[in-house]
């Protein structure tokens, strides 16, 4: 299922953004609605697509204490072992805001100022994704968000998934909202009655989510547009082909739609991982969503060296790029587009979804072209800070009247020559000497 | 013209992103058209939207030598100057890759590494905008960006201007091709034949502009969706009312839509800033777009002190923020809503349009609550370095097993216990395990 070709007959087709006029036209009337009657609009969309009755979205203490009844100890391990290590990491990414010192007492600078209230989408429903939410949340925490709101999709009894819960309670989200879907990032781009307004919107979601999202960038900010998940291995003939096996397949599992692409120089490893796809894929449940997606969208592709593979997956620009091969670091240099970078054997792509440490929101569909692993920067803005004496602002002062003047910015101009003009206490006087 | 009024009877209303159905209905079906048929449909919106009839858009090297001969040396003085401090300060913001050690010879890191290649678009025609120019170019040529081209409007003889020229020159732009509006953000998102691909827009423009790189954000990445121009000066009964009053009016020559806001507790100080309006605007060629931006867009509210104002700015998030009181840098950690903070009456804003050294392309319309001045930052990408050792994987796999379970994803599982459990040669033996 997983096709063997010479990398010179594979062609690099980004996905780049989904257009479905029918969707963006239904996700705009929900946002006229929501933003003109407010909870009202939302209730009825929650009873329409999330199937839940409620006149209560908000997630209560008694709910998140019986939550915790219903999860196992070992799921609680693995949640505080995945926060402490998502949260280490992330910490190393802080910034200080700064002042330097410039000639004649001028003082620059850069404030860094955490965004006061962020929402996170998390999807459920039947499914739960207790990762989305720590990796969503936790650099929130780090960068000094003072507050964080989450949606998440009720299931039809208007319950809230446990894990989904407790991992939310233990990554430190401020409010908890039962509500799926467009409605969710709606709700929390505009604010309604019973949910609060927020400044920038996080987390994946289905096609819906994704349209919401783009449709209410510019009125808040978004973390980024998310495709299908994808991964791209580049190995050697050392490497162990039931490792590579292994990674393509849990890659595939996510959606028919994901793309798990191996490319080696090596014919005979190219074999070996075929066949131990065909032995390991037996054992897995989502079978026929991994043959589907790897015989759509995966692919094995020979090279003649490991360079030509690299500038193969420059082109590609992948969500997750594994090395499996011999002295990974001496290639780090040639890497130009990649979310994630996996070093070695011993660093499977799953390790990077729960428990390494780095964020698991990562940029797809070539999009690594440009854009860049969620980071704590996501939930802070920058300001500058500019502070001149007047022997600084004299020294540059009529560099700027030119300036202005070629801009046919008059007024800007004599901004700067009311302060440093002698004599300059009326635009008579100034107006004379330009005669 | 510039009202006076309580702060209580001010409603903070935030612009937001413009709609416009019609333009942007007009807009789509411009990016079908270039990308289907790419310089053919370009050429043809040349014609119609730049009326300059051309077959090469590219400005050659004659063009740029032509431009140096037209500019004056004071200009080119101030260009120079301005380039110094604009590269100066953003070198301050440039970021290495890092890499940290963990235990059990675990590396983590993150890989800075610049977008290969980003496109300028620069306002034009009749005006020119050598400011833009520098402010979207240097922190690219600062962050390291190989290749930077640059779009700006013809004139009806198909020439550029030469200031804009000049500083493209001096700057570092390494291609610049004579196209204008929604047509030149169309052509560099998607590519034709004349123009080069880019992965990410920068830049101003009209209405036309703005709604063409909201349509093309996803397939390319924006710098951000700017609106009318907005200061918001706070001032004490200390301050300077000819230096208030000049810095109200350039804001407000801008553009009918633009903002200029005074916040004082003085009452005294409002009259006079009223009366020092009057008297400079007689001096000023853009009288017309002042009176009607300070009628419109303008106002002056009496606070009963600082905090209050500081508050109100807050809410506001302006583009600008000049804090003319004593002793501003008391107030610095109360703000947590501005594009850039102008501390002191030499710190007019002006000054940090031209020479004072950060950028001058800011988030409007209340975006700066999410949004951050444009830095080296916005030219890089980050990638998560991630690389395990064997321990390090056996330390963490049963919990990355357990999460992956949670989540429904088996195959995630198998990845993991491929490398880490004993005598797991087969999925069989793992499944054994399960049982």
């Amino acid at each position: 299922m997983l096709k063997i070709m010479d990398y010179s007959e594979f062609s690099v087709r980004h996905r780049g953004l989904f257009q479905n006029p029918e969707i963006e036209e239904q996700i705009r009337r929900m946002i006229k609605d929501i933003r003109e009657k407010g909870d009202k609009a939302l209730f009825a969309y929650i009873k329409a697509f999330d199937k839940a009755d409620m006149d209560n979205v908000e997630v209560s203490e008694g709910e998140i204490e019986e939550a915790y009844k219903k999860v196992e100890p070992d799921f609680l391990r693995a949640v505080r072992k995945a926060k402490q290590n998502i949260t280490k990491y992330h910490e190393k990414q802080r910034r200080n805001s700064w002042i330097s010192e410039e000639h004649d007492g001028i003082l620059l600078g850069q404030k860094i100022t955490p965004i006061e209230r962020v929402g996170v989408y998390v999807p459920g429903g039947t499914a739960s994704y207790p990762s989305s939410v720590l990796m969503t949340v936790i650099p929130g925490r780090v960068a000094g968000v003072p507050e964080i709101v989450m949606c998440t999709p009720p299931a039809k009894d208007g319950g809230i998934n446990p894990y989904t819960l407790t991992a939310a309670r233990e990554a430190g989200v401020d409010k908890i909202y039962k509500i799926g879907g467009a409605q969710a990032v709606i709700a929390m781009a505009y604010g309604t009655e019973s949910v609060p307004k927020v400044y920038k919107i996080f987390g994946p979601g289905n096609i819906y989510v994704t349209m919401a999202k783009r449709l209410v960038y510019g009125a808040v900010d978004i973390d980024m547009l998310a495709g299908p998940s994808e991964v791209l291995i580049i190995a050697d003939n050392k490497a162990n082909p039931r490792f590579i096996a292994a990674d393509l397949l849990s890659q595939a599992e996510h959606d028919p739609m994901a793309s798990s692409i191996l490319i080696t120089p090596s014919v005979e490893l190219a074999h070996k991982v075929q066949t131990e796809i065909g032995s390991q894929i037996e054992g897995l449940p989502r079978k026929e969503i991994i043959r589907e997606s790897l015989s759509k969208m995966g692919a094995v592709l020979i090279v003649p060296d490991i360079y030509r593979a690299l500038e193969l997956a420059n082109e590609i620009a992948p969500e997750h790029l594994e090395l499996q091969v011999e002295d990974p670091f001496r290639y780090l240099g040639f890497i130009k587009n990649a979310g994630a970078i996996f070093l070695g054997e011993h660093s499977p792509e799953p390790l990077g979804d729960y428990l390494a440490g780095p964020n698991h929101v990562l940029p797809t569909g070539g999009t690594a072209r440009f854009y860049s692993v969620l980071s704590v920067d996501d939930y802070v803005k920058k300001s500058s800070i500019i502070y001149y004496s007047r022997q600084g602002l004299e020294e540059i002062g009529e560099d700027i009247i030119k300036l202005a003047h070629v801009e046919g910015l008059k007024a800007h101009a004599n901004s700067i020559e009311v302060r440093i003009r002698e004599g300059a206490n009326s635009v008579e006087v100034r107006r004379g000497e330009e005669r």
